[in-house]
C-alpha cells in the first residue's frame, strides 16, 4: 500500500502527463482553422446524439447507484439525463459551435512613432482544468467552450456521475477526431481520487487556469489549496434596494421576481434593502410572503407583517438557494451602500428608483460585478448578456468579472511589426 | 520574546489594519474627480522635488550603511540618488499625472432585444500591494500609477532603502494630503520583517492584487506563497532567431542591440537562434564578441569563431543580464520555435526575416507576451509600448501580459439599466 507522499507523487505524475498532452493538443489545435474546430464541435454533437443509448445506459448506471447510496431527490434530479436532456446537451455543443470565435480578434493596435506596429491579439488561455460536480452536461458544456476558444481541457467531474461524464466524453472526443481534432484536446482524468484534484490545483506552468464549478466547499477547497489561478464563482449573496423613490408596481414586480423566479440560482436576491421612505413596502413585502417566501426581517421589518421572523445576525451573510429572505429597512442610500459593503459576494446587486441621480450614485459606489438599475438580479446570465454560452460567473476581481463566455477563456500578446529598428 | 506564531498573527493584524484602511481611502479616493486626482499627483511631484534635502540626506543614509554592510557597486549605484535622479523621480509622477485616466471608461455596451442596457465600465482593482527590492523610485512610481488608475497602495520596500522609502513616502503623501487626497491612499508597511511579506501574501480578500518587483528569488518566493493573486513579472530569457530570409546588415544591427543595448534589462536577448541557411552567421557572432560580449555556443556555432566557448546545458536557460550570450545554430524554423517552446520564460522573442510568410508562422506560433518581427526585443518597456508609464513587464497568462501600465490596474463591472424588466 503505497504511502501518501507516493500516491501524491502518483497524481503528479498522472496530472504532468495529461497536461503535456493536453499542451500538445492544444498547440496543433492552434493550427487547426476557426472554421474546422467549428465543424469538429457540430461532429462531437453528432455523436453525442448518435451514442445516446450508449449515454443513458450509463447515466442509469449512475443513478442507481446514487440512489442506493442515498442521494437526495434534488441531487438524483441533477444527475438524471433523459432523452430531451441529452438532446439539449447536444444542441448546446451545436450553438457553441455557431459563436464568433474570439481567437485572433485585434484588440487594439497603433503605430509608434519610430514606424514600429503594434497589436494586441485574442489568444486561448491554454490549458485549463474544469473540476466540477454532479451535473453530467458540464462535460459537455466546458469542453466545447474550451474547444471554440482553441484550448485544451483536463476535466475532473463530480464522482456521482462518473459512468456519465465517461460516455458523454467519449462520445464528444469521437466526434471531435473525425473532424481532424485530437481527442486529447478534452481529457477526462480517469480517477475520481481526491489527491488528483490536489494535483491539478499545484500544477502551476502545466495548467493555465482552474474552473471549480460546484458548491461552497468545492469552490473554497479550490481557492484555499491552488497554485494555479482560479477563474471562481463564489457565493451569490445578491442585494436588491428600493430607494424611497421607486415605483411600488415596479418594486413588487422585480422583488417578486429576484427573489422567486428559482431560487436556486446565484442570482437570486437573499438580501432585500428597502429605504423607510418607500411608502408600499408592507405591499412588497406582502407580495413576497404570498408567494410562499419566508421572511425574516430587522426590528422595524418585522413590524411590517406577523408573517415576517426576526433575522439573526448570520441571515446577512446567508445565500439561502431558497424560498428564504432577508429584509432591512434602511434610512437611505448610505446605510444601503453601507450593508452592501459589509454583506455582498460581489456578484450582482440592484436599486430600483426613479431618482436617476440615486440610481447613479448606486451603479456607481456597488462594487459588485454587476451592478443594476431597475432589473431584476436573476439576468445575471451569459444567455440573457448576448454571451452566448457561460463557463460561470465570475465574482473575483481580475482577468473576468460576471458571466465569464469565450472572451473569458482567451488572453492576448503583443505583435510587434518592426522593419529592423534598434532601441536607441 | 514571541513565539512565531504570535508574531505571524501580530503581521498578520497590522496588514489586516493598514488595509482596510487603504480599503476606505481607496473609496473615498473613487468619490474624488479625475482631475483632482491627477491635480494632487502633481502635488505630490511639487512635494517631493521641495522636500529633495531630506529625501537625499536620507539617501545618504542608506548609501553609507549600505556600503558599511559590502554591497556590489552595482547595488550601491541602484539605491543611490542624487539631484537629477531625485528630479526624474519627480518628473516621472507628473508624467503619470498627465495620462488619461482609463478609471470610467466603457469597454463596450449593448442594448438587449428586452430593452436592458448592458455596459462594461472600466473600475480600479481596488488595494494593490508592491513588494520590491533596492530601487526607491519604485515608491513613487508605483504609488503613483495607483492613484492615477484609482486604487490604493501598501508598499513594502527594500531593507536597503528603508529610509529613502520613508522620506519618498512621507513627501508623496503630503503632497497628495494638500490635493484632498487621503494620505491612506498610498501607505508603506513600517517594517521590515519578512513575516509582514508572508502576511500581505496571504491577505486574500483584503489585498486585490500582488506585484512583485525585483530579482528571481523575490518574485519566485511571492509566487510560490501568495494566497492574493501575483501580476508576476518573471525570467526574461528572451530569444532573436534570425532566419536564412533575413536581411546581414538587419540581423547584425538587431543582434547586436538586443543584446548589448542594455544587458541588464529584462527585454536583453539572452538566447541567439541561427537559421543553418543564413548566410552572415559569422557577421553577426563577430559584432557581438567585438562588442564584447562573451559567446557560449553549440557544436556547429563553436566553430563559427575561436572565441566562442561550448555552451552547457544550463545556458539555454539563463538570464544572464549581463554581456553573456547563448548560441544555437538550428535547420530552419521548426527546431527554433521547438527550441523557444522549451526555453522562453514567455517574455519577449523575435525573428529577423525579409520571409513574410515565415514571419507570419513565428508570431502565430510563439507564445510569448510580446513576439516581435524584424525589431529589438529591447523595445518590451511600457514607455515605447506607448502606454506612459509601466508597473512591470506581466509574464502571466492571465489579466494582462507585457507591459502594464494603468489598464492593467484596472479591472470592470457590469452597469445594467433597466426599466423594470423581470426574467421570464
Amino acid at each position: 500500500m503505497s504511502t501518501p507522499a507516493e500516491s501524491s507523487c502518483e497524481f503528479e505524475s498522472l496530472v504532468g502527463d495529461l497536461s503535456l498532452r493536453a499542451r500538445e493538443a492544444q498547440r496543433s489545435l492552434a493550427l487547426v482553422s476557426s472554421g474546422e474546430r467549428a465543424a469538429a464541435l457540430r461532429l462531437a454533437a453528432t455523436a453525442l446524439r448518435r451514442q445516446s443509448a450508449q449515454i443513458l445506459e450509463a447515466n442509469q448506471q449512475d443513478v442507481s447507484a446514487g440512489r442506493a447510496r442515498g442521494l437526495s431527490e434534488a441531487l438524483l434530479d441533477r444527475l438524471a439525463l433523459d432523452g430531451a436532456r441529452l438532446t439539449a446537451i447536444a444542441d448546446a455543443v451545436d450553438a457553441v459551435a455557431g459563436l464568433p470565435d474570439p481567437v485572433g480578434e485585434t484588440i487594439d493596435q497603433t503605430e509608434r512613432p519610430n514606424g514600429l506596429h503594434l497589436a494586441r491579439v485574442r489568444i486561448p488561455i491554454g490549458v485549463i482544468g474544469i473540476i466540477y460536480e454532479s451535473r453530467p452536461n458540464v462535460t459537455a458544456d466546458a469542453a466545447a467552450l474550451c474547444v471554440r476558444s482553441g484550448n485544451a481541457a483536463i476535466l475532473r467531474g463530480g464522482s456521482e456521475a462518473v459512468h456519465s461524464n465517461r460516455a458523454i466524453h467519449a462520445a464528444f472526443v469521437e466526434g471531435l477526431a473525425t473532424g481532424g481534432v485530437s481527442p486529447d484536446v478534452v481529457q477526462l482524468i480517469p480517477t475520481q481520487d481526491r489527491a488528483a484534484v490536489g494535483a491539478m490545483l499545484g500544477a502551476s506552468g502545466q495548467i493555465d487556469m482552474i474552473v471549480p464549478r460546484g458548491g461552497k466547499s468545492l469552490v473554497s477547497r479550490v481557492q484555499d489549496e491552488a497554485r494555479v489561478p482560479v477563474l471562481a464563482h463564489l457565493d451569490g449573496i445578491c442585494h436588491t434596494y428600493i430607494d424611497a423613490q421607486a415605483s411600488p408596481d415596479m418594486a413588487v414586480a422585480l422583488a417578486t421576481n429576484a427573489k422567486m423566479r428559482r431560487t436556486g440560482i446565484c442570482g437570486a436576491m437573499e438580501t432585500l434593502l428597502i429605504d423607510a421612505g418607500f411608502g408600499a413596502a408592507r405591499q412588497v413585502l406582502g407580495a413576497l410572503l404570498d408567494a410562499g417566501c419566508e421572511v425574516r426581517g430587522d426590528g422595524r421589518a418585522t413590524a411590517l407583517d406577523p408573517r415576517i421572523t426576526p433575522a439573526s445576525g448570520e441571515d446577512w451573510d446567508t445565500e439561502y438557494l431558497a424560498p428564504v429572505l432577508s429584509v432591512a429597512i434602511v434610512d437611505g442610500i448610505e446605510p444601503a451602500l453601507d450593508h452592501i459593503a459589509r454583506h455582498s459576494s460581489g456578484h450582482t446587486d440592484a436599486i430600483v428608483t426613479e431618482a436617476q441621480d440615486v440610481a447613479d450614485a448606486f451603479l456607481a459606489q456597488v462594487d459588485s460585478a454587476i451592478v443594476m438599475h431597475n432589473a431584476s438580479s436573476q439576468f445575471a446570465d451569459g444567455g440573457e448578456f448576448g454571451l452566448g454560452a457561460e463557463i460561470g460567473i465570475a465574482t473575483g476581481r481580475l482577468h473576468a468579472r460576471g458571466p465569464v463566455a469565450l472572451e473569458g477563456l482567451t488572453t492576448y500578446k503583443w505583435i510587434v511589426r518592426g522593419t529592423g529598428q534598434a532601441r536607441p
